[in-house]
């Protein structure tokens, strides 16, 4: 296990469907995470109680998650200096996801959120490792094997599709 | 003067050409109001504390404007029961709006802002008025008189044009 | 019951099944409304009677769903001085809702309207009530009842996802 | 001059810059027209009054521009069964126009307002021309004469283009 | 039968589900119209022999629908002066329709199409009569007669809504 | 054959489906091609060593489709000056497909790629094999015959569509 | 002088300065070509003959450049299958550049355009060289002798950055 | 000065102003930096070089900014474990910057960016800082007073505000 540790949380349980993929990958990269729902506009007590003492409580970044007029990232890096990254939700009400991504991304200066893609959670997590990386090389091995890992799928299916062909005739260079 | 009571706030003091238009037209209309800045980013407390208390402080209603990821009319809408007029603001590195816009709108159920159109903060003023009109005579008397100046406004611009013509010849149902 | 009345108005029946969410939680509210079709572009001479008369027929705001070229909230404003709150529908030929959220949105200074969150009318209901709120303690309270349970809700499902795990494996803070 | 008459109105006059094009070749076409204003959210019985009267008052169609929540072209076509044409104007306040255009363009099934480009007035003179050259034989001899003089301009440009080069070389097929 | 006669071309068989919306309502109006395929890309002669003829062959205005990059309308406009009305239809690899509409809409100064809603065939059908009314009083009649008729079926929902309840319980003005 | 050769590559094979229609349309027109996996973001130096010997390997243009942030048709044309065909992929977590089309499309001055229509495969192929037909009298005449067949398939469907009407009635000019 | 000889035309002459930069790289790149103003919608006939005649005439490529609803380039595609490169102009009245980049790229199957950027000009003449290379070995080496020079600029411009700083203090890898 | 190391990258000496903003805000919170110009198009190989021996070289994290088609971030982040901001620079050419988010934004499930606004150049040398300060407890506390300094220079000119009024009358809660 790294010696980092992150909190995964998001403004509803409807989000977990999408915020599971960065708890999955946090376990496969082996650094520990806490996870669990804080709702911006349900529980602002809540999430700045969270908020303020999570350096203290050990945590190296905060993967937030929220949809809509999302508010829960920028919020939680309004009361933090430790990094917070935001992941759009495109939630059922949402415009096509614009809205989700647009106030999660377009936050003024002096309080950053560093976004991801769409539904992007995955990649939330292993940006979380990255940045424990910084401080933990066992992190950035298994980043680095992760990477590897996701070449070799590549190749082999490169290969596959070169063997069998695009439909049964022979491709490939 | 009514007897209602308005709190106009907003993100930073760059908002204030903008929402200065509030401040004008609810002056217009006889209904008192506040005017401060509240930063949800920078001054998360602030705002917390602004918004628990507005009701008990004699507020009526709250008019918040913000631009790009714009969490203050949300967040003090979180806060409190009382209604808050959204206003977005297009500032300077806006994507044409659209941020500060959906921001605002898309709030999710249990926690309404009322939106109004983008740098439309003479409308917030009078939306706050009219929600003032539901319990004082007053208010809603001056937002006939209003009305009637603006169509007296329009009918005389009307004449004009068709005294006067699109260039000059006569012109005019 | 409260003071306040409210009336739901939208330009089809098949906004029904959206609309619905704002009678539903003025009546969880305990807030008096009454609801019909009246459509801007199909009847206007019945928006401009139901919109000129509805202050004097003891209406305190009034709701108003539409989609597509949504004229409805803003005509029914031009009439009347009452607050209107516009419920933008996401309708089956709209544009991803795009068209419903602009033409009720963007209304030229002088003539607001309310805009809540495509397909917000849950957000349009309360909001009416925070209306009510301002000169009847009685939906002030219940207002604050309401946001009460909604925060015990989210505490209830984050204890549950705490305990319980993003899985089956113990998380939360 | 051709048998048919057009009616010109536009929310406000600021409109007047953007909807002189539609006056102008229109004069050039030889078609009669009126032009006036008339604001849907600020004088609504005068547009009501307007468009019920049209046909009866000798109009063959309606040129209506509007920027914003742009209701008037769809509000007359309420009223008329007369062919509305619809210029969104990109109002100062207009989001980029957008909200003009989905506005006016986006009309319910069973009321059509035709819609032109933003800012698109000078077509929507020469739409309503070409309505009433369905039935004045002079109308569509003017539009033909129209139609090659744009096309004459257009190859002497080309020849020019041509000759003397896009810098100063010889350039052309 | 009215003294109009109306063409509706589409680009593509494909298109026929929404295009054949504007000869239902043509029918219903009692408006002659002929139907057939026409594509831009595919059939560039018979585009424009279709309509350099169109005005001799007693058509009074084209209806043209498109999907995608909708050359179609335009190009028809291009080589006549009658009235062109487009539709701008959803097609399947269409960007949720931004394509289709814009490549209608903005057509440059001097070539006008009258553009309808996404998918507006209806309201295609219904201009093209409103078009024919300017010089033909039955079809006058007959679009009064059908904004009688949807008038009145909005009346009667509404009754139904109001007796009925909006879900069994009593409502209404 | 064709003297000419094209490669065709994909960021995933999640993409086969759509890209395949470029496979099928160079089989047609009878231009040799290969097809195969690269990946930029997860194989980037296959893509380099791809991309740099790709003409030296006798491909006269490379067809490269990716979605979302879709950087491998823009980092291919990094790589060769010979021409790079972009096929915008709607990929499952695309926000409509924005992503993907502006990724490819919106290259800097200087490494241009040929950028066709979201899912736009089968116009890639064509495009390759009109790049072949400039040095290949065979490719020139297989894309006469293609077009040719395209438009009788539409006079043939024109066709039937007069006879048989658009429901069972005669219609056509 | 290679080979390849490339027609440059555009809807009007407002649209040279944007054009010119075609003209200019191609000049660079050594590649012969024509220029001069063709218009889809006022001069439909010439555009017709000019595509029609365009591989008989000599040419390899065609860049076509056309703003708003931009059908230039898709309707030179429909009467040619030479390769023929869309260039989105930005025009005075175009809906921020969204109108003329989806009615150019968005062709449906058959009928390619090789889009690219928004007035992305240079890009298509270096297309269109691209397209010459792979038949013509002196194209080829002069894109790679530009490749280079690109690359020896920003070598040089990184080099001086480094040595002077982002202000003046020392800063570089 | 704390321990943490950062990169400062940038795809041309015209992204400089943007840019810059990153470096001044790492001086004022006094994290060392380098800052140069790499080219993911025009210097495909020294972006390779560069992002391949980052970590080894020292850097905890790469800011790297780019406008249009920008991939330079999402390449760096193919390259390099290390975690990688982007900043989308609103260039000349972009359409109204969304190009330049999306193409940052959306990197597929594997290769992270941590995305910030529109030009937020400042933001994302803030969240560079914050990584530091996950194992640099100085950069933490220069931060934490970083935001002081925000909150007081807002809690000073609400003073003023309130004091001196919005425009000279008295005003403030």
């Amino acid at each position: 296990m790294s010696k980092g540790k992150i909190a995964i949380i998001m403004g509803s349980q409807s989000d977990l469907p999408v915020m599971s993929e960065a708890a999955k990958v946090l376990e496969e990269l082996e650094v520990k995470f806490d996870l669990t729902i804080v709702s911006a506009h349900r529980t602002p007590e809540r999430m700045m109680e969270f908020a303020t003492k999570a350096r203290d409580n050990g945590y190296h970044a905060i993967i937030a998650g929220a949809g809509g007029a999302a508010h829960l990232p920028g919020m939680v890096a309004a009361y933090t200096s430790l990094p917070v990254i935001g992941v759009p939700v495109k939630s059922s009400n949402s415009i096509d996801g614009w809205d989700s991504v647009l106030s999660i991304l377009q936050m003024p200066g002096g309080v950053p959120v560093a976004t991801v893609a769409l539904n992007g959670a995955k990649n939330a997590g292993i940006l979380a490792a990255q940045i424990v990386s910084t401080f933990d090389k066992s992190a950035a091995k298994n980043l680095d094997d992760y990477k590897k890992k996701m070449k070799d799928k590549v190749l082999k299916t490169a290969e596959e599709v070169e063997e069998k062909g695009w439909k049964s005739g022979k491709v490939g260079f």
